[in-house]
C-alpha cells in the first residue's frame, strides 16, 4: 500500500483513504491500552465514553493537516507512516481534551450532535443530589489524563531520535498558546467593545486558531518528516495568514447561521464574544448604534428582538465586505509565502491543496 | 558546593540545604520563563500569580523525595544536580496544576492560609456579574497550562539520553494514575458505606497517595540517576506499604483536628468521602449506629450535633486502634522491602530516613 501512494499527489481521493487509515489507527489505540485502565467499574467505563466520544464523527482537520504535510515532506511520500499517525492521533486527542474541559467551562449541552461528556456523565446519574456537579467533576479529571495520553502519544511516536525533542516541545508549545488564546477571548470578553483593539483580537485569533488548527498541526507533520528548518519556516509564514482567514470565514459563517437563526447553532455572537465581525461592524456605525450595539452586548441574555436587531446593525455596517476583502488579502499574502526555494512546488502544490481542504469544511 | 557535599548522609540539615536550593530554582524558573507569556495583560498578571501561587510556602514533599533518591543513587551524592532540580520543578508544578483544579472541582476557598486560585482571579473581577464562573473558567485554564509547562520542564530536564523517554513516560504515568485514583474516590464517595470494601479503598489511595506523593518521586529521582532496574523495583516495593501508611496517619490526623474541630481544616469526613478510617469504623458498629453513620454520610451538609456524633461513633468503633496496627505492619514491610543487594546499606538508610522526614511532616 505505501509503495503504490509513493509520489502520489496530494488529491481528496488520497485524503480519504488517509482519512480511512487514520480512523482504524485511532480505534486501534483505544483498543490497545485498554488494560491499562483496568482500575475498576468506573474508570473502566470512563475509557470506554471517551473511546466512544473521540470516535464521534468529526472533520479530523488536525490530525488530516499534519499527515498531509508529513506525506509532503518524507521523502517516500507515504502519507500515513507510523510515527506521523501516532502524533496525528495524539493531537486527535489533545482536541478531546479541550473540547471536553471547554464544554464543562461554557455549560455546553451538545457536541457532534450528541450530549457533552461532562452531560453524558451527568445522566448516567439518574436523578441524584448533586449530579451537574459531580459530571463536571469528573469530565475535568478525565480531560485531565486525557491530555496526558496525548502527551504520551507524542513522546512514544517512535520519531527518529534527531527530532524528538523538537517534535514534543512544538506539541507543548502548541498547547500553552492554545490556553494562552483562551485566557486573552475571555479576558477580552470582559471588556467594552469600544476597549478592545481589532488587532487584540487578531492577536487572540492567532494563538487560539491558528498556531492550534492550522501552523502546529502542519509545522509538526514536516518536522516529523523531517522538514529543513527553512522549509518549517516557510510553513510558518503560510499558516500565519491562512489561520486568521480561517478564523474569520468562521465567524462571518457563523453570523451567517445566526442569520438564518438555525436552533442548534451556538453562536459567538449570543455569547457576546468580541469578534473581529462585531468589533469591525462597531467602528462603522454611527454613536447611537454603537451605544445599542454596546448594551446588547453587554447583557448576558439577549432577548430574540435584540438579536435581530445586533443582526440588522452589523449588516447595515458593511463589515462582512470588509472582512470578506481581508480574507482575500490574507489568502493571497499566505500564497506569496510559499515563493520560496525552500520549498519544491509539488509541496507548495500540496499546502495549498491542504488550505483549500480545510476551506471547503463548514468550519472549524 | 557539591564537592563538599559529595558522600553527604541524607541529614535534616542537608535536606534543609537542598530545600533552599530548590525554592531558588523555583523562582529562577519563574523569572527565566517570564517574557514567553508576555501574551497581554490577563495571560502576563496570571502568569505573575501562578509564580507567586507557586511560590507559597509548602512542605515541597514530592520534589524533596525526587531530590533526596537521586542524591541516593548518584554516584557522587550531588543532590541538586541540574536535570534533578529541573524534573522537581516540574514535579512541583505538577502538583500545582492539581491543586488548581481541585479546588475548583470542590470550590475550596483557601489554599495555604491564602485564597484558592479561582477565588484570587475572582476577587480581581470586583462586583462584576458572573465573576464567579470566569474566575473558576480562568483556573482551569490556568492548570492546564501549567501541567504543559510541567512537563516540559520534565521533558527538557536534560538528562542522559538513554533514560530520557522512561522519566518522562514514569511522569506521565505518575499523572494518569493520578487522575485515575480521583475518578475512584469520586465513584466510591457516590456509594453507600455498606458497599465499598476496605480493598477498594486501600486500591483508590495506592493510585491517588503512593504513586503520585511516595512512589512516582523517589522512583523519577532514582531514574534520572541512572539506578539499576533491581533497585526501582526495590523502591517501587518499598514505596507501596509506605504510601499506604501515609494516607492512613493523614486521615488519623484529619480526624484528631476534626475532633478538636479546628474550623479552618476542610475535613474529608465533612464532604462524606470514604476513608479507610470509616469503612473500618462502620465495619465494627452494631446495625443501629451503622444506620446512623450511613445517614450522616449521605447528607450533603451535616450539622454540628451530626457531626459529633459521628466522631463518637467513629471514637467507639476502635477503628483508629485497628488502624495505627496496620500503619505499624505497614512501615514493617517497607522496611524489609530494603532488604535486597539492589541497594547498598547508605541507600537503605537514606530510604529510611526519607520515609521518616515525610512522616515528620504535618500532613500531606
Amino acid at each position: 500500500m505505501l509503495a503504490m501512494r509513493a509520489q502520489r499527489a496530494l488529491s481528496e481521493e488520497l485524503l480519504r483513504e488517509v482519512h480511512g487509515e487514520f480512523e482504524a489507527g485511532l480505534q486501534a489505540f483505544f483498543a490497545r491500552h485498554q488494560e491499562r485502565y483496568a482500575y475498576g467499574e468506573w474508570v473502566e467505563s470512563l475509557y470506554l465514553d471517551v473511546s466512544e466520544y473521540v470516535a464521534r464523527k468529526g472533520k479530523r482537520i488536525r490530525p488530516m493537516l499534519l499527515l498531509g504535510a508529513h506525506g509532503l515532506f518524507a521523502g517516500d511520500g507515504d502519507y500515513a507512516a507510523a510515527p506521523a499517525m501516532r502524533a496525528a492521533i495524539g493531537l486527535e486527542l489533545l482536541h478531546t481534551f479541550i473540547l471536553i474541559h471547554d464544554d464543562v467551562i461554557d455549560r455546553s449541552e451538545r457536541r457532534r450532535g450528541l450530549p457533552t461528556f461532562h452531560k453524558h456523565v451527568e445522566a448516567r446519574l439518574g436523578s441524584r443530589a448533586g449530579r451537574e456537579r459531580v459530571g463536571q467533576s469528573i469530565a475535568l479529571v478525565v480531560g485531565d489524563v486525557v491530555f496526558a495520553l496525548a502527551i504520551e502519544c507524542v513522546a512514544n511516536a517512535g520519531c527518529p531520535e534527531d527530532r524528538r525533542g523538537a517534535v514534543l516541545s512544538q506539541f507543548l508549545a502548541l498547547t500553552t498558546e492554545t490556553g494562552c488564546g483562551e485566557i486573552q477571548e475571555i479576558a477580552l470578553g470582559l471588556r467594552d467593545i469600544s476597549r478592545v483593539s481589532a488587532n487584540e483580537i487578531r492577536h487572540m485569533y492567532t494563538l487560539k486558531t491558528t498556531r492550534y488548527t492550522v501552523e502546529g498541526p502542519l509545522v509538526l507533520g514536516a518536522m516529523l518528516a523531517g522538514a529543513s528548518q527553512e522549509a518549517v519556516q516557510a510553513i510558518r509564514q503560510f499558516a500565519e495568514p491562512v489561520g486568521l482567514a480561517f478564523q474569520i470565514s468562521n465567524d462571518l459563517q457563523e453570523f451567517r447561521h445566526f442569520e438564518v437563526s438555525d436552533p442548534m447553532f451556538q453562536s459567538d455572537l449570543l455569547e457576546g464574544k468580541k469578534t473581529l465581525l462585531v468589533r469591525e461592524a462597531f467602528e462603522r456605525l454611527n454613536e447611537c448604534d454603537r451605544s445599542f450595539l454596546q448594551l446588547c452586548l453587554d447583557s448576558p441574555s439577549l432577548g430574540e428582538p435584540s438579536i435581530h436587531k445586533v443582526g440588522e446593525l452589523i449588516r447595515k455596517s458593511g463589515a462582512e465586505a470588509v472582512l470578506e476583502e481581508e480574507m482575500r488579502r490574507l489568502f493571497d499574502e499566505a500564497r506569496m509565502a510559499l515563493d520560496t526555494p525552500a520549498l519544491t512546488p509539488e509541496q507548495r502544490e500540496g499546502l495549498l491543496f491542504l488550505k483549500d481542504h480545510v476551506r471547503s469544511q463548514a468550519s472549524l
